[in-house]
Formats: C-alpha cells, sequence, structure tokens
C-alpha cells in the first residue's frame, strides 16, 4: 500500500478546514556564523505567539541537499512525491503563466531563434527580444491552423513562449528541435515512443505555417521547440484527501501549479491582504486554502536580507486575521528556503509551524530556523506535511483496527 | 536489498537478551498548549533514572499524520512494514480473541443478524444481542460439519464471533456476504479470483448449514460474514532475527498479534506485576521478551488524564524488577499515543526510551515527550526499533567489510 492509497483510504469528510500558508522561500541563513537569520531577525509578535500553542519541525523539500524549484517544492508541499510526479518543462511552463493544462494537451516550451537564408539558426533566443515585441510576434502564431487541433500560443518572457495543442491521441515524449548550436537547421519534431506520433506530425506542421508567418519578421524569423509534455497525471485533491481545495495566489505560477492537483483558483488579489479579503470570502465554500506570499523568496533572490526581513513581517500582521476564521489547522511553510546570502534557492530545510486544538506543543517559543529543528513534528519530507494537516485536522480515520 | 533480507544478513545469535517493554498508547498531550503531558505529569523516578544512562528517540508508529489501530501499531514495533504487511480484518479479529491462525486457515468476522420470513435482514446487529446470550448461540454453530474442513467457532462481543475454516486450497479473497443494509438478503459469498473458490464454497456451505440452526433462535436467526482474511505471510522471529521470543500480555489481541509474528505466548498473568513474575521465570528460556501493558491505553481512551498519569507510576514501579534481569538491551515504547485529551489513539509519535551499555547517551534528564523530541535516537519510523534494539543489545554483525 503506498502512501496515496492510505490517504485516500483514510480520508474523512467533514466540516474540519485546513489553511496552508506558504510565504515563497522563507527560510534563510545567518548572514555571518551564529548570527540570526531573516526569520530570527524579523519583528514576528503573531507569529511567535503562534509558535508557544503550536508545534514546529523541518520541512525538507526534496530529499537531503537538494534546492528545488518552484514546480517540485510545491508539489511537495502539496502532498505528492516530486520525484515520482515529476512535471515535464512544457507543463510547468504553462502553469507558469497560468494556463491549466488539460488531459489532452501536449504543452511545448518555444524560443524565437533567428536563421539564415539557407534555414541555419544564427541566434538561438533571436537576441533575447524585448518582451513587449515579443508577445506581438506571438499572436501572430495564432493565425496557424490545424485540423483537429486546438491551440494555443501564449508569450512567455523575451523569446520564449508556450504552444499548447489540444486534440486526442497526443502523446507527450517527442524530441526537442532546438539542437543546442547554431549554424545548423533546426531539427525535426521525432516522436519517442507510438503514442507520441501524432503529435511530431502536428508540431511539424506547426512549425512549417509558423516559419512561413514569421518569414518577414526581422528580429525573430524562426522558432524551435522542447520540453513537449503532458500534464502529469496527478490525482486530485478532491479524490486524494476528499477536499474541496481553493488557491489564493498573486502569480500565475502558483495559481498554475495549484490547478495541476485540482484546486479552484480563486480572486485576482494583487497584495497580501487582498489575497486574506479573498480568504474570508470564500472560507465557507472550500475545506483547503492554499494562500501563497511571494515576496519573501523575491527578496532572498535579491539577496536583501533586511527587504526580506520586512516581508516576514508584513506575513506576520495579517496572521491574526487568519487566526480569527479558527481554522482547524493552520500549516505555515516555504516551498523551499531563499537565503539572502545566497540570492537564489537553496536546499536547506523549511522551518513549519503547525497550529491546532491537536498539536502537541513543544518547547519552541518563537518561530524560526533554530527553534524549528528541535520542534516537535521533527524533520519531514514535504510529501508527509499534508498528512500532518490532515491528522491535526481530524480528517483521517484510524488506520487497521 | 531489502530491510529484511539486511537483517536475516546480519541478525546473530549470542546470549544477549532484549526486553520490549510496551506502555499501550503512553504518548500523550499536555490538556492545555505548553503544559505537560501525562507522562511529564507523573512521578516516574526509575523511568528518569533510565532516561540519563538511556538514550530517547520519537517513534512514528506509521507515517506523518497517520493514527494506528493496534495491529498495525504492534506490527510496526514488532519490525514490520505496516503499509506492507496488511492483517487482514478476519485475522486480526482472530488474533484479538487470541486465536492463533496457521498458514491453512481462513478466518472470518461473522456478525448475527435478524432475518424476516422471506429471509431478508430486519437488523444486521442482532439488537446487539448480549454477550453471554450470544455466546451460546455461538456455539450451536459448532454442529456444522464439512467434509476435509477444521471449523472453529469463537465469540468475540454481542453479535459478533470469528469463524475459521482450516483446510488445503483456501484462498483469502472471497466478497463480504453482509449487503450493509437492511431489507434485502444477505449476499453470497463470491470469490474474488481461483484460489479463493474453496473458500467461498465452503462459506456458502456453512451458511446454509448454519441458517437452519439458527432457524429456531428469536434473537438472532441468521448470519453474515465479512473480511474474510488469511494470516498475513510474515517472516517469524526466529527467521528474521534469530530471536527465541516470548510475549507476556494479559489480553487476548496482544497474544494474538505476538503469535502471528512466532512469537510463543507465555503465563496467564492478570496484572503488570504477574507479568513480571512471569519474565522473571522464563527469562533463561528466551532471548527476546514482549511485554504489553495495556491499562495506559485505556486510561487515554477514557478519557482521564490523572488515571493515565497513575498508571504510568504503575508502570514505573516494576522498573527495578526489570532492570534486575540485567537486559543487553531494554525499549520502553508503545505502539501508538492515546492522549486523554483525545481520548482515542492519536496520530502523534510515542517517546522511545533505549537502556543498553551501549548507548550513546544523550541529554535527556527524564523520560517525556518534550525530552525525547531532542534524544540521540531522533524521530524514526516504529519498524527500525527493532533493528535499534538489536545493534544495541550486540546482535547485529557488520554490514560489508
Amino acid at each position: 500500500m503506498d502512501l496515496h492509497d492510505l490517504i485516500k483510504s483514510l480520508a474523512e469528510k467533514n466540516n474540519n478546514k485546513i489553511i496552508m500558508l506558504v510565504s515563497d522561500g522563507i527560510g534563510g541563513m545567518p548572514m555571518t556564523p551564529g548570527g540570526k537569520t531573516e526569520l530570527e531577525t524579523a519583528d514576528t509578535p503573531n507569529l511567535d505567539t503562534l509558535a508557544k500553542i503550536g508545534v514546529q519541525g523541518m520541512s525538507l523539500p526534496i530529499k537531503p541537499g537538494i534546492t528545488p524549484g518552484s514546480g517540485p517544492g510545491h508539489l511537495g508541499l502539496f502532498g505528492y512525491d516530486p520525484l515520482k510526479y515529476v512535471i515535464g518543462r512544457g507543463a510547468l511552463e504553462a502553469a507558469g503563466i497560468g494556463f491549466a493544462c488539460g488531459p489532452n494537451d501536449v504543452a511545448v516550451r518555444c524560443n524565437f531563434c533567428t536563421v539564415d537564408a539557407s534555414g541555419k539558426i544564427t541566434d538561438r533566443r533571436a537576441g533575447r527580444i524585448p518582451s513587449g515585441e515579443s508577445a506581438e510576434v506571438v499572436k501572430t502564431l495564432r493565425a496557424v491552423k490545424i485540423p483537429g487541433i486546438e491551440i494555443f500560443v501564449e508569450p512567455v518572457k523575451e523569446h520564449r513562449f508556450v504552444v499548447i495543442f489540444r486534440g486526442e491521441g497526443l502523446g507527450g515524449n517527442v524530441a526537442d528541435t532546438d539542437p543546442q548550436v547554431t549554424g545548423v537547421l533546426p531539427l525535426d519534431p521525432v516522436a519517442h515512443d507510438d503514442a507520441a506520433k501524432k503529435t511530431a506530425e502536428v508540431a511539424k506542421e506547426f512549425f512549417n505555417q509558423a516559419k512561413k508567418i514569421l518569414a518577414c519578421q526581422p528580429k525573430a524569423n524562426c522558432l524551435t521547440m522542447r520540453g513537449f509534455a503532458k500534464r502529469p497525471h496527478l490525482p486530485g485533491y478532491e479524490e486524494l484527501y476528499g477536499l474541496k481545495a481553493a488557491a489564493i495566489a498573486v502569480y500565475p505560477m502558483y495559481k498554475g501549479l495549484a490547478s495541476l492537483v485540482g484546486m479552484d483558483v480563486v480572486g485576482t488579489p494583487s497584495t497580501l491582504e487582498e489575497e486574506i479579503d479573498v480568504l474570508h470570502k470564500i472560507y465557507q465554500d472550500y475545506d483547503f486554502f492554499f494562500v501563497h506570499f511571494k515576496y519573501t523568496d523575491s527578496r532572498g533572490e535579491d539577496g536583501d536580507f533586511n527587504a526580506k526581513v520586512k516581508m516576514i513581517e508584513e506575513l506576520d500582521k495579517v496572521i491574526p486575521r487568519i487566526m480569527e476564521l479558527k481554522p482547524a489547522c493552520l500549516v505555515i511553510t516555504g516551498d523551499h528556503s531563499t537565503p539572502a546570502k545566497m540570492a537564489s534557492h537553496s536546499f536547506h530545510p523549511v522551518p513549519t509551524l503547525l497550529v491546532s486544538d491537536l498539536a502537541r506543543t513543544d518547547a519552541c517559543q518563537s518561530y524560526g530556523e533554530t527553534q524549528a529543528i528541535c520542534g516537535g513534528l521533527g524533520h519531514f519530507e514535504a510529501m508527509y506535511l499534508m498528512s500532518l494537516a490532515m491528522g491535526h485536522a481530524g480528517r483521517f480515520a484510524k488506520f487497521g483496527a
């Protein structure tokens, strides 16, 4: 019996609600050995109060030493083994712009490139054509028509865009057409298995039509296609946990990831305060709420320790409004650490705070990395966090008699 | 190489004895956040002395957030992955009355029910007929005879009883005959695979004969059959660990579970003191001793914090008599937590104390949940506890050169 079979067999429906507040990249590092991290430096009276009545632990996003991207980081938090459920690059890129791939979709990351008169690639990134200009060129490709296939063409950033082919019998296992070098022709999209043959043909036809449309474009007269991928087959939140789940996020990437696991993406907030407004508004309509706060990660990525501290203090300010709702279980965590000292995602485990009437309190007196090391939840892989939340929310039956 | 292959390849026979003292449901919770648990409240001078010379840790019965029943909880303690070795309901019910199923047995949980003149079920539980009366009716079913099959019919409680069919070629995969609703006939026992065809026929014949016997019973004139199951195929303690193992318990359930893994059930103690008497008496005859203390769980299930504290103090009193025996390794743990606050089994990890000359002592000064969080054994799945005991008892060879 695997973890998901166990979860499905034990999940019970009731009115106990779970809120998962994900402060992206919240885990940090001291700037000098033995110093305080961003979280420990921040003035967080509300989070510290929760630390006294809740239980902490360390969430390991993937495996020791492994730094996750946002995709695997969130899949883990959502309760999926990120080494088993791998989101293909195309599907991740689609998720990143908030495009919810369906079961009949194959998503492809595309790059504009430039080619010479003989069709050989001269610049694999079309001079990193500015996003505004690129988006206009992307839209011209919507003129491509292939019988029986619905096609979506969406800009991403600079020379990057996404194409989604929607239709019956489209496998995802197609080779990249980007040869990775200049001076050669783009490769043909080759099917790696029978299920992908139709996709390869469709891609080839798309390429031929697109090339004609782009011929007159001075900055981006051709394209390459990479990371063909179907959406991963993820059992949804309703099926797995019996949870009607809502996602509240500002950025498209997190809305896209949440939609992959069957959460409803609700509202169009543009600040954390507005996200909490949405949470209050929909609270009676759902069982589970994923609330995503981006800026702890952003300021960490900037390498700005003090600015990240301020963002954590912003997070602290909304805690009373969340606690007003009296969730059966509140989890506060991150999908990974983003220490300002590293100015990037890192492999460090993530201090995680769980508040519930069923929490066995520990000795922790404040929310932070050093305290979480000796928290009652111990050190656990992120993929078990949802089970901890379900247990603490009283939504699991007993296993066996 | 899986865990059991590893264990088998390393287990060594010597005279180093292991005692596993299981205080059922010993883990608890503070009644108010930040307060003391039952174990932390109890006056336990002997256990606290052991905490200073031993090493503690947190045993996770199954997986984070999962609450175990007694069956999976004990299988984990005994060193078996409780998600791999699942005890079917019938086999567990048989274990629960101390009936040791053999390899040719299929055990079935049966319910007395009542049916109307047309044979349709009117009460699926026969009015929860009192246990004393029910046991008398159960005995009448011992008149059923099926050629080539040995049949055991044993009362459990109220309307519940167990039937064990013993014979060659009896598979366990047979559908329940309880339709789960009233106003319809009991279902036929249908085989789910070829191996279970003979069992289904035997069950049908049992049902037909039993129905005739029961026809004159006013309170329980029919029966349904559920949870057909063979005993799980568990490698025994001798095979796995090279241990001659004894189980000392008061309650049938724990005797039954111990017998499933090949332990000898020894003595008929009715108190903890008598269990320790048995332990002393048989100490030279075995290598491993499972001693089960039930009442920490019982008082937790009652929701009686103070009574559970008292039971822990009872447990503490027998510690000197155990230590007199100077076991190479003493483990004190529980199969799960039963916080009085929840009045039920829970998912919380179990504070576990190990005493051995080979223990690397930690900073713990008393036995309890908050101390165990930072104990030297760390947080580990219960299925690894037997390996820890074997290692600390000096009964494992080195792995590799």
